[in-house]
């Protein structure tokens, strides 16, 4: 494996590493955690199910992968907060969940290196040309990072 | 800049985002925000602050950059919980994690790609030649989803 290839798989690694987490988490808690907050006054389980599972739909078009599988979880769980609007059931996040993940997945095993440097497609030719590093890595290392900024949070109420 | 340089100043980039959020968070936390629980009977913000330092501090040797600038927080901060020990005050976990931040980032740029892809020092050669992933890169990649967990829950008390 080159040196680029390898550092990729890592990422990639790193990234399936935070998915398989959440879903243990996730799938493990009892109907009780997913309507904790996750501390008071804050966001519930099952919101941060749907949350993530949105902020990944939204990577499919970001990252040239096709298109979104769950537009509609946006007013839901991206623009709206949490207890402003009825939820959908566990099992229909559970399976939106894995498909979106699943569809990531197969998105990012087909990506060479330079393909993972080519622009995300929320910038323009002209601003990508001033600043390269806007590209699909970034994108993957900051969606990671979501990943775990959240998985702290559930790690309060899912053991 | 070729194709490794890139991904890998992506990933560097993005953990220095990720301490730079800290450090803004951690400074600018009031006197009563360090002392509150990120969630009921949860750790401390202040004992957060400490434990991602020892735990940076613990990336020098582990990435072969330099000895250890703190070895005494890991009593306070890995080994024991929150409230099993009288901590260090503000201004020295301040300095502390400063210093063992700028020390890594020293460190950091004087890595190639293929300086990331050397084997960390916590696992031998025999295990390397197995697991080759077991490289300094996925070491960065790994601290840095450390850093946005705590991160998620310090956000629960520190705007």
């Amino acid at each position: 494996m080159t040196t680029d290839q390898q550092l990729v798989l890592s990422a990639v690694t790193s990234w399936k590493s935070g998915v398989d987490r959440a879903s243990k988490a996730f799938s493990g808690a009892s109907a009780e955690n997913l309507l904790a907050e996750i501390a008071p006054g804050k966001n519930r389980v099952i919101y941060l199910w749907g949350h993530l599972t949105a902020v990944h739909d939204r990577m499919l078009p970001l990252l040239g992968i096709g298109n979104r599988l769950h537009p509609e979880f946006d007013a839901l769980f991206i623009s709206a907060p949490d207890r402003s609007a009825e939820l959908p059931s566990r099992e229909t996040i559970e399976v939106a969940w894995g498909a979106v993940n699943e569809r990531l997945a197969d998105g990012f095993a087909a990506f060479s290196p330079e393909d993972w440097l080519r622009k995300h497609t929320a910038v323009s030719d002209a601003d990508f040309a001033k600043d390269p590093a806007r590209n699909r890595f970034a994108v993957l290392l900051s969606r990671t990072g979501h990943l775990s900024y959240h998985l702290g949070q559930l790690a309060l109420i899912v053991k």
